[in-house]
């Protein structure tokens, strides 16, 4: 075990003096995420169509948002479930960047993909799912993205520094680290955030690590208290779906804040931020 | 699942329509637990000595803790580790509670044990290993003395609140909920604790929910950190293991606070604690 | 961990050079449980009342079954469930005992019932839930009643044979092992059965080790299949749960083989043994 | 839950009469797998060099392997580790596939590595890690090539049955499972084989179920044992690791067995299979 805990090595805390500070720039100007600082990345699940993802968009860049999240691709656990616009939903998002001069984030699931992301998208995000995909891992490595690399649901803290390492190791240094939750036997939660990793990854590395409460818990009703304790235990921001309407959302509905509980979100981690001196990205 | 769910009624939000506010009073008066309360209940995993317990105590009563905890009997993996002083340990216990004024708990294995204890100890503390031991926990729903019944490592929230249940049928509705961490895969931490449970379990029901970030991590460094994410969750407060040399402790050295941080926690805490609008117990 | 791996020393297989193999003695004649053997325990979960469980009994001894089974008392996730009929059950056991021959297994949960068990029935079990009842293993220790000790659901293979060294160490040595399932993520089953700590333990002590497939899948249809891994794997026997009529059983109907399923795995469990060589306890 | 479950509809045993039995040829003739065959995989974790993967695949082919493993591309969790020969071992394998007459299985990881490994080798494998890789999966679906679809090691039996059926809803309908051991919190065994599994899926599904005890344990001496469960709980047959010289292999030596093993392995499994009345596929 000690051992292979030495197999990190760019990824770990002593690799470095200084922690990794990610700069993103939307038309609007920059967003940091690291230490430091506390960042917020809100939108829906999926893009499902222009009309409701530009509204949402502009709510969002209003109301305490500095990045936009939109799925094109969608890794659905049934074939026959909705899986993204895929490559036509691009122009919204880019739509929606121009519109609201935020930077945006979309997973990438497939290598071939990325030929038409890159340049496009500021932040290239990878799902749970893909955590181990390491053909996906090395490319993403190969380029100067930044990555989101959500943890795998049943990975190990090692398993995703280690995967980190991947993109680490083939030249791109900025990877954001991100708590999805994890797969337990409780039923009642689709999964268990483990609050305890965010305080160990910020001992153990250098890179900024995020969580995802809306993934962790399943149900919009836990998503603010869990925010809350993310933040409260050290991470650098938080990334929320919220949906203008979760009752009919094509997915992941049931985890999705509607307009008044992110604003209610945003005040609260405004005031823990405070507290616990991390400035917010102001614009 | 459904049905099972409509299993706990006593202990269900629905079953009653204020928060249940749990007070005990120790020499120098009340201290209460529940919601609208921050309260800290801090002291070695065990009593080891008298000298040494009367000292630490004397500390945490001046430095922020409002409950006493000292181990008298302890459940260990191996039969061949340090199992605690048993009963001859009570005294110190109660000499503790005398000295500081503050009301102490301590863990009961064993339904025999309880013919001395009660009326000694001011909470009589449910282990995670016994949360489902129904003998006893329907003799301490035969008494009015409070009960703290830590969440089994691996129980359900249904579990556990159908274990709060078999305390609540009995006519003892003083019932304190603690997580302390559940069983995963990660092999780094002790356990994982399920911050999600905090806030989900203050929804399903009336009951306090306190957590033990001791051993729900079995790392000290990590205890202030979720320490913090539990008040920002909602819990009522913290249960932490603190021992005056905690290289030298004969039980969880390794998860326990020294004195200056536990100060540090206190300091963290009281501040989340004003944010949140609770009420410390003042002394 | 390799340290604490040799913290169980009497159970060790390097503690004793040849397997542990334990003897009761019913009316008809003595049975044994280990190394060689292949023996069924068999009966329903609870002892619902007189007519059925006398009735049942015959048919199981006159059909392979070499102990029989039958819960006194019931540990029940709520405490609204049946609980089974305590004490007064315990004559129908006797009388089943007298009637078949055979020598009985029943459930231990409080210490206090131990008084009245003792002499009565032939192995005392400890479930799952109790597996680390440290006072309850501490009392069994001191008798010389053989005990069938379960695994924790979510114990360790360390732990488990921790808790059986709990009871060596005060003395009795006829501890049987008996596998019945893990907790973990799976919806479907009931419990996951762990075929390989079966081979593993059997590596690791010298005592006897059975698997109960009928908690451990909590599907009949599924009884069958586990229950001849179980041999294949190396276990000594297998536990499992037979009703006259599952679908009206007070618990565990799910999971309990009928009459006609109980001669089916009887005669496949018979060729398996055959071929591993075991001797089936005859009558 | 139980919507869901309907979600797999072309892996449904309902959706079909008749078990799939899955043929595939190699130069010595056709090998079969599904209900009724037993059918033996065997090789090294990854081909290492040409004259160590002719010598072992001659002696497999001599003991009873029905088929070739060998991998050309290993998922390491750590970058810095033994990531196999790649494209440059496919040679290896065909000239071993032309020397013994056995058909051959390789894993694939990356999508683009499909245009050559296409018509080369006899049935493509599906990793655990990437049982979700839905990229790779709707790739595998265009082709006729046999899938061999690992479980995922934290993948309900539901979801593992979803993601055969993105294979089968792009139209090939040639797909093995492969049970190889889930995650969960015992830190003896690599990982813990789910024997329940198989006798569910062989209920649920038309599909062939096979057991890869090497993985699922992680311990050599644990392999035969579990080997026998899997073929006495059902399974179609087993894929193992075996390597000519454990101690000195470039991966997953602990879990290997050498030839003797092998030999010892397979004879037992030829008596299970006989009592199953299962066919061996013969040469």
């Amino acid at each position: 075990m000690v051992n292979e805990m030495k197999a990190f090595q760019l990824a770990a805390r002593g690799n470095k003096t200084e922690d990794t500070i990610i700069q993103v720039t939307g038309p609007a100007g920059p967003v940091f995420i690291g230490e430091g600082y506390c960042t917020i990345i809100a939108g829906p699940c999926a893009v499902e169509n222009r009309d409701d993802y530009l509204h949402l968009a502009q709510f969002l860049a209003s109301s305490g948002a500095h990045l936009l999240r939109g799925g094109l691709f969608k890794p659905r656990t049934s074939p026959y479930s909705f899986r993204g616009l895929g490559k036509e939903g691009l122009d919204i998002l880019k739509e929606a960047r121009l519109a609201t001069g935020l930077p945006v984030i979309t997973e990438v699931m497939d290598i071939r993909d990325l030929d038409y992301l890159v340049g496009e998208v500021d932040i290239l995000q990878v799902g749970s799912r893909n955590m181990q995909n390491y053909a996906l891992l090395d490319e993403l490595g190969k380029l100067d993205t930044p990555v989101l690399l959500k943890r795998g649901f049943s990975a190990t803290i090692e398993e995703w520094l280690l995967a980190a390492e991947y993109i680490l190791a083939q030249g791109n240094g900025q990877v954001i680290l991100c708590e999805r939750g994890i797969r337990t036997f409780e039923p009642y939660t689709r999964n268990t955030v483990d609050i305890g990793a965010v305080a160990l990854v910020k001992k153990l590395s250098h890179l900024p690590v995020m969580v995802d409460p809306s993934h962790a818990t399943g149900k919009w009703d836990m998503v603010i208290p869990v925010a809350k304790a993310a933040i409260a235990a050290g991470a650098d921001g938080v990334m929320v779906e919220v949906h203008q309407d979760p009752d009919h959302a094509l997915s992941d509905g049931k985890q999705s804040l509607n307009k008044d509980n992110f604003l209610i979100m945003v005040n609260q981690i405004h005031r823990l931020a405070d507290m616990e001196k991390k400035k917010l990205n102001t614009r």
